[in-house]
């Protein structure tokens, strides 16, 4: 007798069944004639007693109003007003920032615990600063104790992939003009062989030079003759431009572009070497993601330190840990190890070459835009993997761990909804739904670079540590 | 007794009912208890006679074989390659171009019957080449027959709005590379006060003289130092990027700026002009409008004039008459009165100020972009009315039309479908699914300028006259 006759022997075309779980279950017993309706439920915090009993305790009564908290969070997000202020050398301008430190992506982690592409770039950035002559130099100075490693973002700051930034490296100033808090980003090198990715060959330190002595410079004289650039306008713009902000800048780089040639053209510098300046723009339309990006960063930090506040003010990978910061759990990461990225390979490359999930510009997604405002962005998926209708889906998933919607960043393709904004901890956990992240992929071994593009999942633990912290701490 | 109780009389709960036509019959058919079924179904060619005697006619026997004469035409179309060659004066480059012939949009219309911001823009068009001194002056030469008028259709020309074009003018120089034909194209004024909507106060004609002492030569001299701008890849690119090609043009106008501007830096002018050039750019997201055209014009001209083919390649606008060419008719307009826009309007204006369509920009349909596009730009509904969603059924409807499908332009949103490309006069007239058209909208007096924009239906009967005159032809 096979099981579909026993399930037909049990349920006869008399039976009404409503099921929860196994959604197979339903579908057997519908093909024995049985009237079922599956239920889209699954078990709150998949089932983890911990996290269950931290929701449970947050349900039954918090020492302060968590709703109010988050109301608030999310009335400071939506406030915020990004601007490009200036470019200056990180020594001079982030705070805390010294010849002897490396700020890097991610959570903190030490030189012992660092995937290949961060060490990678560890490396060039001690022969970048002059503090080491080859990599074995490097690696041996690294390794000595000598050098501090901090995480951008104990510094305002945030980098893309390895996100490595030194003391001699020019950075965007971007400021928040609502709250007059900043945040800091390195300039971005291009695709392909660069030290974000964990390359540190002469052809990336030559870039890197010619970043400090000729781009920022030029970049920061047109931008002095310009004035502050809106940075709320321009990514409400490019969200309808077909950009998302985080792996797709096409149009944010274009904006830019033709926001400052006017000024550019007029500067005191030999005309080859801003001719020079618009060619690499030009060629790089990952440029605005690292405006993007400490643009997000000045926006969330805005809403961090709200008591009793359960909005996510920080999601970060160093390739080793993926980590999270809750707005009411001041200064404490909670982490779990960082995902493989499910994605496309560049030719030649595949997934066994991949390292793990790397890179501050997740902070794109923390700030409800790069992943949650995917269907923003349909051709996105060329890069990313996936069709114009997951990009969709995408977006409409997070707004089930999000308490609002942005104002002023809106989906055309989904009637100008704003994307959705404030993820709050608890949806997360309650849900399952975790944050959507797109994002490059890094060669695992120092030296190589970028080797792909794709989606990927943080670990659940991180959120389920954090909220059962949040609810040590808040729960009555 | 209601009429709703007579058909509840008439047909009782047993009835089943399948309905053609008029689909309220359906609906007081069901609610009656009646099971009905409502047909999407209406009168070939709308009932009209004529049209379906000669759509009969060429079903029944051609003296060519369509399909294959319309798939040569699709294969010119998609094997088109339109390239930005070069920019020169009218005089000398446009086939002949002449001191007293003026060029407009659409159609052939003599000055008499000309609308009001035709003749605004044929006022300024005359000023502008110092042939006469005031618009009392103008307006008098106008009418004198001294002056000739032409379709810019007839000089393989195409012109935005009023479509003004004389000998003095500076234009693009779009060469399709595959078949060797070229199109041309005045540059781009902007929006507001402009000439191509029938303004010609002296800020206009000043803008006019600098286009053609500053803005052309500077940036031919660029386009010289760069070399040939491949027009079908940066549409391509454009589509993915929230534009349609017609009416929002801000991600190509920021393409071409980017492409350019290392090479204008460059160049031996004093970087005050050259500055203007980029500010002027900048501000006028409209400047690919007068490249897209000329692109779509050279690569219909391809498919024109093939023996048996029922293909549209031209449809054009004069504010008086809508019209359009078939590729197996050469030569021969068919025509219908312009339409009504239905549209936004800019704050101070409304319908009653409106002029009927106008333009020869509805060549971007003609050639799939454009109105057929519009689902790769669903932001474009804040400047024409609508929802996304109608922008993406606009598009999908105009498949319906269409041979086929455009196999370098592509929409995202609709898994990266080709646009739909091709249109067969038969299929128009035989669905009565006319192109869509979105537009501007010029003031009906002269010397105004734009006051909105919006979607307008072209006159069916140039469709059907077209029809029946090519069944003359060609039905055995």
């Amino acid at each position: 007798m096979s099981d579909q006759t026993a399930l037909h022997g049990l349920f006869g075309s008399d039976s009404r069944i409503i099921n929860l779980g196994l959604e197979n279950f339903a579908a057997n017993a519908a093909a024995s004639g049985a009237s079922a309706v599956q239920v889209d439920w699954r078990l709150p915090a998949g089932g983890d007693q911990r996290a269950v009993a931290a929701l449970d305790k947050l349900a039954a009564g918090a020492k302060v109003d968590i709703e109010a908290a988050n109301a608030e969070g999310l009335r400071r997000i939506l406030a915020a007003k990004p601007t490009i202020v200036g470019i200056g050398l990180a020594r001079d301008v982030v705070p805390g920032m010294a010849q002897d430190l490396i700020l890097h992506a991610g959570p903190p982690v030490s030189w012992e615990k660092m995937c290949g592409p961060l060490r990678g770039a560890v490396i060039g950035g001690l022969i970048y600063e002059g503090l080491a002559k080859t990599p074995a130099e490097a690696e041996a100075l690294a390794a000595s104790g000598q050098i501090r490693f901090d995480p951008c973002h104990h510094h305002d700051a945030v980098g893309p992939m390895a996100g490595v930034m030194t003391a001699s490296m020019p950075v965007w100033i971007i400021e928040n003009q609502t709250f007059g808090n900043r945040a800091y980003c390195t300039l971005n090198e291009g695709l392909g062989k660069v030290l974000r990715y964990g390359a540190y060959s002469e052809e990336v330190l030559e870039r890197l030079r010619w970043m400090a002595s000729d781009l920022a410079p030029i970049l920061s004289d047109a931008l002095q003759a310009k004035g502050p650039i809106d940075m709320k306008s321009i990514i409400a713009q490019v969200l309808q431009m077909g950009d998302e902000g985080h792996n797709r800048n096409r149009a944010g780089t274009s904006l830019i572009i033709r926001e400052l040639a006017p000024y550019l053209v007029m500067l005191d510098y030999p005309k080859e070497k801003i001719a020079k300046v618009l060619s690499f723009l030009n060629a790089n339309d990952h440029f605005f993601l690292n405006l993007t990006m400490p643009s997000a960063k000045c926006t969330v930090d805005a809403a961090a330190g709200i008591e009793g506040c359960s909005l996510i003010t920080t999601m970060a990978r160093n390739g080793t840990e993926f980590g999270i910061r809750l707005s009411g759990l001041s200064g404490r990461w909670f982490t779990g190890p960082a995902g493989v990225v499910d994605g496309l390979y560049l030719p030649g490359f595949g997934a066994a070459d991949a390292a793990r999930d790397i890179g501050d510009s997740v902070i794109t997604e923390t700030s409800g835009i790069g992943g949650f405002a995917m269907a923003a962005a349909p051709a996105i998926v060329k890069f990313v993997g996936g069709s114009p209708q997951d990009a969709i889906d995408i977006t409409k998933r997070m707004y089930e761990i999000c308490v609002g919607e942005n104002n002023v960043y809106q989906i055309p393709v989904l009637d100008f909804r704003g994307t959705p904004t404030g993820i709050d901890v608890r949806k997360v956990v309650e849900t399952g739904i975790l944050p959507a992240i797109n994002t490059g992929i890094a060669h695992k071994t120092p030296g190589i670079g970028m080797v792909g593009a794709g989606l990927v999942k943080p670990p659940e633990n991180a959120f389920r540590d954090a909220l059962i912290a949040f609810a040590e701490k808040y729960a009555r």
